[in-house]
């Protein structure tokens, strides 16, 4: 930590150096492991954080939707995976004005879902990659059956503006060999009706260093490794101490021995909870639970009657659930050796369409 | 329901004669009913709604951060209760120069916050009001004992730039007569001392209609009642029919015949849980469940194999815990009757300080 004076609180803290550490040490493994690495920017959504995975020899970049692809394109970046049903005439002339001016892929997993490409890209000049979203257990979007997969495949590969991509899946969490089974089931079945898929993509950050083994997957959209948080600690990924992310925040009251209260709540650490105890990891404070969230309180039970956090005191909070910061603050301050602390706007948040 | 063309999805819709009426509901009870109403912004954050509750007899607003009261008396709001510990140079120095504009109140539970109010307002032209914030079991902030209450007004009492205003709560949810039990013991104690308290003020939409009793309740705060959801209703407040804010969704895929999924996720509808089963109410499907929310995706159960909803269409979800839901969006759609919908932009989005 520097001797430069912190942002007003409650502020969200990033170490860079150590965001930049778990970056490279991703690109390490998929190199190692002959996969190819593509970033899932909704952790961060910052085009700095985004560059530097490219920098680091990430293929390109993965979005959830449009506002944030334009978002990266107007910050430079080039090649964009919008793991996302994209439906709708409004969304689909978002898609298209962005696909003419950079190089955008998406996925489907349904048939009207690819007549909306269809219709969009028919004269399109370069074509619009598409790839076909199989679920393999996670129980959110995706073809329930090879059978599905080929039909989809079929569709995209007949429509003149669109390109059959390969197979996306968003795995469950947990074992990683799994979704590896069905997903070689799937190219296998694509394989024999002529469509074999040229890219297999599957993401998440908890089976980042277990999975993915190539040439299942061929490529792999990792998102919260970045960050970390207490959630991917608990699923094995990494120590607190890699948690690159911390929300900084004042005791604003201590109206018992046992409890204090500091004013980063629900609208700064969001509801969302995991194995471990409590809403967040306080780092001074590592045995204290955060045991409740109103929107702007935090309450905190320290354990036993003590004389520390009082009034006033600063304290960092490792957030159970990383990504959801970064929807809710409009910037992130980064924190160097011997610099001042800089405030970087966070300039995909609140991108919902 | 109007026949203009709905905005994008995922967006949020406010009906605005049912959030009107809900404003005016609450202050004619508060009229019959003795008590002043002093309405916390924290649920729509829009000086609009701050502006159509005072005209409907408010005494004046609530807001939880500076930032937020900055907002509304940008927007000509005039007389504005910070229900919170301001500590720090730097929100202490924000509060006086918002204080030389406007007329704010504060509150303190402890002696170094009180500190902190008498050297930044000891030279001011009119002094600040400051309450002593009272538990009274929602165990949050606020002293505990009658003791503590008296200590703190004669500190205040005692600060040439402070006016000892009151005491305030934010009450437990549940029954409403304990609460006031302590707060009629409070006033005593006060009284006693030589420091009746000008305002008794307490808050929190689900005892509105149940609680509060003038004279031990002076003045009220509840925030949620404007536009209701999933948790009010479920603590007796209103139906569902009395709900003003939904947020409009699309149904972008449907991998099985029960499952459904939508682009409302976390981001959209945030992970509050309420007694009600899972993420939202989907008003055209009242017995289907969000099972899951991820950042972008909500997944849900129809209960039984069904056609619908297809992909593409709209659906309108109630959420869970409302207030959450304007931090998350940069803008509201204003839906009246015959009339195309309006954009709002949440100006008070985001104030996290």
């Amino acid at each position: 930590m520097t001797q430069h004076p912190l942002p007003d609180t409650p502020a969200v803290l990033v170490d860079v150096a150590k965001a930049e550490a778990n970056l490279a040490r991703a690109q390490a493994h998929a190199d190692k492991h002959g996969f190819a690495l593509r970033p899932h920017i909704k952790t961060h959504k910052l085009p700095y954080f985004a560059k530097k995975a490219e920098e680091l020899g990430a293929i390109g970049i993965n979005c959830q939707k449009i506002g944030e692809a334009e978002v990266m394109a107007d910050a430079g970046l080039r090649d964009i995976l919008i793991t996302y049903n994209i439906i709708g005439e409004r969304k689909l002339a978002r898609l298209r004005a962005l696909h003419d001016r950079i190089t955008l892929a998406v996925v489907a997993d349904s048939a009207a879902t690819i007549e909306g490409y269809a219709g969009a890209f028919t004269d399109s000049a370069h074509p619009l990659r598409v790839f076909v979203e199989c679920e393999t257990g996670a129980q959110r979007c995706g073809v329930q059956t090879p059978d599905e997969a080929v039909a989809l495949a079929r569709q995209i590969a007949a429509a003149p503006g669109l390109y059959f991509a390969g197979i996306m899946t968003y795995p469950p969490k947990g074992d990683p060999a799994a979704p590896e089974a069905l997903l070689a089931e799937l190219a296998r079945a694509l394989g024999e009706a002529g469509l074999a898929p040229p890219t297999i993509t599957s993401g998440g950050t908890p089976s980042l260093y277990s999975g993915p083994h190539a040439p299942t997957v061929t490529e792999y959209r990792p998102g919260t490794y970045i960050y970390s948080d207490r959630m991917q600690v608990g699923f094995g990924h990494g120590t607190l101490e890699d948690c690159a992310l911390s929300v900084l925040a004042t005791v604003v009251s201590r109206p018992t021995g046992r409890r204090a209260v500091i004013d980063a709540g629900s609208k700064a650490l969001a509801a969302d909870t995991c194995a471990a105890p409590g809403h967040g990891h306080i780092v001074e404070y590592p045995d204290a639970i955060i045991t409740s969230l109103s929107e702007e309180h935090g309450v905190i039970d320290l354990g036993q009657d003590s004389e520390t956090p009082r009034v006033g005191e600063l304290v960092r909070v490792i957030p159970n659930h990383v990504c959801i910061i970064s929807n809710l603050f409009d910037e992130v301050w980064f924190l160097r050796d011997g610099q001042a602390p800089e405030a970087m706007p966070i300039e995909a948040r609140g991108k919902v369409r």
